[in-house]
């Protein structure tokens, strides 16, 4: 059944809504038709709090210049933290990793690609951060020795970084992934092959 | 991990986003995360349009004084339209039901319940709307004949549908429930016994 068919019947503003949740990342017609039912019925403080809520953090929030994570300044906390290591900078997806690194207690600095190099999907790399990677780390000079890359274990993630890894390898950098393994309480028997081979290849002394 | 603890780190516009996003039904704290990154991000018309129709539809969206479905007028257009029976009103629990009834065909009017009596979640008839309809059906006086229960087929549907008949019955109305049985195209090799069993009680000659 269509957009259109669904909510007709509905009355024009409660139509709009719905029509505008629908272009959010998946949501499909009747979880927007939910949502607006909720947003119309409900304590209005509600709704009026998340309309602006919205327009407050899309009129604040820009990208950091530096490493492109959230920021609503033009340099990010972490970039304009001195106390910060420059020298070793780790390669993220999208800001909710940095935080999750954040929370490992990682105390470099970062760089958000904003996407991943996945030729199946018709992303290229032009259409992630990885270009203002490589002018980053070659503005910076000598100051930057290692760089990880913190990019998921998936094929799109895998390739982003063995693209990276070849495009800054004449920059006498170190380049590093993260290891890949067991997860914390991971029970062998019901790992994955590919997790378990990963696991045995980087195994370390104790 | 609590929401604190996932959306420390975001600039403080993000986190409260995220925060109000949380709020609605069934978005949990990581489609939230996903949700507020999609529209800090992506085209800021996007974000200013969805900000613009929550404030809308809460402000010019009300249930209509008659039967209770959304309406941006103090009656609804269904319940203001003269052209339709006034004899039969369809029960129904929210307002996507009024909408799919009208695809159905159904001419008479509506009564919108906005929930159904669930004594295990602790939901009694007085939250619904259900003291509502025995009001407008004793001020009706015999304008109305039939009432058609339509609340979905459901332990709680099947509750609210009895405690309705039994408050109406001594009114002198027809009450009916929709039929249970196959759905259009439904294979009877696939179909649960329960309905099966309603398909062979609700047989009828042809």
């Amino acid at each position: 059944m269509s957009f259109n068919q669904r909510s007709t019947g509905y009355p024009p503003a409660m139509r709009r809504l719905v029509n505008e949740l629908t272009k959010l990342p998946s949501i499909g017609e009747k979880s927007a038709s939910r949502l607006a039912y909720h947003l119309v019925t409900s304590d209005e403080r509600l709704s009026f709090s998340l309309s602006d809520a919205i327009r407050e953090a899309r009129e604040k929030i820009g990208l950091c210049e530096v490493c492109f994570t959230l920021s609503e300044n033009p340099v990010c906390e972490i970039c304009g933290d001195m106390t910060r290591s420059r020298e070793c900078i780790c390669v993220v997806e999208k800001p909710a990793d940095v935080i999750a690194l954040e929370r490992s207690g990682h105390r470099g600095l970062y760089h958000v690609l904003h996407g991943l190099w996945s030729p199946l999907k018709g992303i290229g790399p032009e259409k992630t951060r990885i270009g203002d990677l490589l002018r980053r780390v070659q503005a910076a000079g000598s100051e930057i020795k290692e760089i990880i890359i913190a990019t998921s274990t998936t094929v799109e993630g895998d390739a982003t970084a063995l693209y990276i890894a070849n495009a800054v390898s004449e920059l006498g950098l170190s380049v590093f992934r993260i290891a890949q393994g067991l997860p914390k309480g991971g029970e062998l028997e019901y790992a994955d092959e590919i997790t378990l081979s990963h696991a045995l290849e980087g195994r370390r002394r104790i």
